[in-house]
């Protein structure tokens, strides 16, 4: 690595700006235009943006507060943090003190799939107005494809998260835990400038710094609706590592965080200890071959669910149906639009309706879980460009000896 | 310490259970009945629980689904993990199989304030119910009052995390920045049984693993609602640690996750390099005399707001006001619940209409920023009794050479 990632994070580079503007003037307005565009299609005439994870991608910054964006204008009402500067912008104690007589009779979209229903019920009665538009479901479009500024932080989450990838095996002691060989994961990411904040849409799913698997503790059924999944430490948190102690035979999958720039990359590697059985072995060869046909499918016009199609075809060929994204409990996607947060669009998935577009980026994992050795396969995070995908998480893909 | 936590932790300890229910009966019973008087005080006749934390509060695990409670009856309904055993379960793929005949023409309670507006307007329809109950409420008053099993495990968190704050000047390196301090102190703390997720109610405020302040980035100000500040590492993230290196006449207050067992306590130490300066030395005298006065004052049908007061007189009486619970900004409490999440019932603050009560768990934390120098003040995590606050996180609270 020809960076010095540790100095560049844990060491000071900036003053902290006042400006609430923190993206160039031209790559803010490239991203309300996107929003705008999404809107009009679904008949919103003004929206209100709310969640911490949009107001990033509007501005470059989270705060609290509200954005309100029309065909030609934006307005930012902030409550915190103080004394934020530049152009249109509004502070305010409360929702009440939004202007919304721009609005007329058009209609108010809101973020309805993530604001609590007490908020929206205090935002009709401050604007007067009723059946909010899906606002969600405009931001989630938009969002979807990223642009050039965008790929570039993501793609440098991935040359950072590549390089964790590879000194795995150096934080590796015989005897140690999954949740062990985790904490030092968890410590180099640190480390190397992962900001450790996990954004995923929607609250019913939690991990915290990503899942590593030892062994038939990948057999574990998660309630959350991750791929992979795993007793975890406590029942306050079911999901990752569970303490199995690490021993040959074994696999241990690595999925973790790659959150380095606000933007965060997802990539799984498989590590083991000594030989695994020849199926393991042989589903990890599939996981491969579904890739590579993916990244050549995976041009705009793609429909998600062919890809998904395809993979299972291949896996079918394998004969190796019954371990495909699980045994114990299946899951029902191979993969997942990534950015600011985890779950974005497209999802590739049976009954997924989306459609690849330029500049869609997306994680594929495909994936096994072999009874008596553990979970195998491989996740990288790609960019949708007219020659297929483009990989960002490039590490070596086969399973790597610990040792 | 006697405990060998590492080992505890990291290791396994036990065999994932299948059983839905991992509270004892009667524990379970308490809760639900603490949940079924708050539900009648607001005239709600059902309630749906959706939120993870309620659902853990009930049960004593995490699950996709619903709870669905009424006077005489529990029933789980159960989307994933899959192969859950006990009594009154039922599997379901979605909210529409829930079965709400039991309601007749009652009230139904929802989770408002945390539940989407399209999950409550999916429900409606699919309950046939309009005009939905603030289940919310009922369980943030039913779940601010702690049983003894839920206060042994906050005490068992206590413990732990005393130790780890104890053990955090053996962690410091002339020359670090916050971030790199932060980071051991993370390892520490995972290495010591903490689970990582940091539950916080509401999806506006975000934090990993706490909030390290070294120096003036104390007194930048964050949009979060926490009580103090800090630019954090990154725009996507404004609170916390910046990078700043710490160096001589500075204070570092350390304020991390004490999730160690689903329940979780706040604490906050300070520590520094060589002198500090005398006004800073001064405010942490009176954050100490503050608590010290709140302890007593902390007892059964003690207004919230009165306590408030009381500590605002101290610090009239200091001269402190200008630097009280921040400089260039303000926080508007000294102390909330605390318990799954660490923003739960009761809020000590000005205008707050709470009043104390046997088996509330409360953190106080009177703090200042003092420009020049950084934070200072302690938090303690308490339980309220009928003699007053009984601490739960005891290690020396004077300010502690990090050398």
């Amino acid at each position: 690595m020809k960076h010095n990632s540790e100095h560049f994070f844990c060491r000071k580079q900036h003053n902290a700006s006042n400006r609430l503007l923190l993206l160039p003037e031209d790559e803010s307005d490239r991203r309300l235009d996107r929003l705008r565009h999404s809107m009009a299609a679904l008949g919103i005439h003004a929206g209100l943006v709310s969640g911490n994870a949009s107001k990033f991608y509007l501005t470059g910054r989270v705060f609290v507060g509200w954005i309100l964006v029309t065909a030609d204008a934006v307005t930012y009402y902030v409550r915190r943090p103080v004394e934020l500067e530049g152009d249109r912008i509004v502070y305010v104690r409360k929702p009440e003190e939004i202007d919304f007589s721009c609005l007329g009779s058009g209609c108010l979209g809101l973020e309805l799939e993530t604001m609590s229903y007490s908020s929206v019920e205090r935002l009709e009665v401050a604007s007067g107005i009723k059946n909010p538009g899906n606002l969600s479901s405009a931001l989630r479009s938009a969002r979807s494809v990223k642009t050039e500024t965008e790929i570039a932080q993501i793609a440098r989450s991935g040359e950072i998260q590549e390089d964790v990838y590879r000194r795995i095996p150096g934080l590796y002691r015989a005897g140690m835990s999954d949740i062990e060989l985790q904490i030092e994961i968890e410590r180099l990411s640190r480390m190397s400038g992962c900001l450790g904040q996990f954004r995923i849409s929607g609250d019913s799913m939690e991990l915290f710094m990503g899942n590593v698997l030892a062994g038939d503790n990948a057999d574990t059924p998660t309630p959350y609706d991750f791929a992979m999944g795993g007793a975890g430490a406590d029942p306050s948190l079911p999901v990752g590592a569970d303490g199995t102690v690490i021993t040959g035979g074994m696999t241990v999958m690595v999925d973790v965080n790659g959150n380095y720039t606000g933007y965060m990359t997802d990539m799984t590697r498989v590590y083991k200890v000594g030989n695994i059985a020849p199926l393991a072995e042989k589903a990890h060869r599939c996981s491969i071959d579904i890739l590579r046909m993916l990244e050549k499918q995976g041009i705009p016009g793609a429909k998600a669910s062919d890809m998904h199609a395809a993979a299972e075809k291949i896996v079918n060929d394998y004969g190796l149906h019954n371990y495909f994204m699980g045994h114990r409990q299946h899951a029902a996607f191979i993969g997942h639009g990534v950015g600011i947060e985890i779950n974005e669009a497209p999802v590739i998935a049976p009954r997924s309706r989306d459609v690849l577009e330029a500049g869609n980026v997306i994680a594929l994992e495909p994936k096994f879980v072999i009874p008596g050795t553990g979970a195998v396969g491989v996740e990288n995070t790609y960019v949708v460009t007219s020659d297929g995908l483009k990989c960002l998480t490039n590490a070596p893909e086969e399973i790597i000896e610990l040792i």
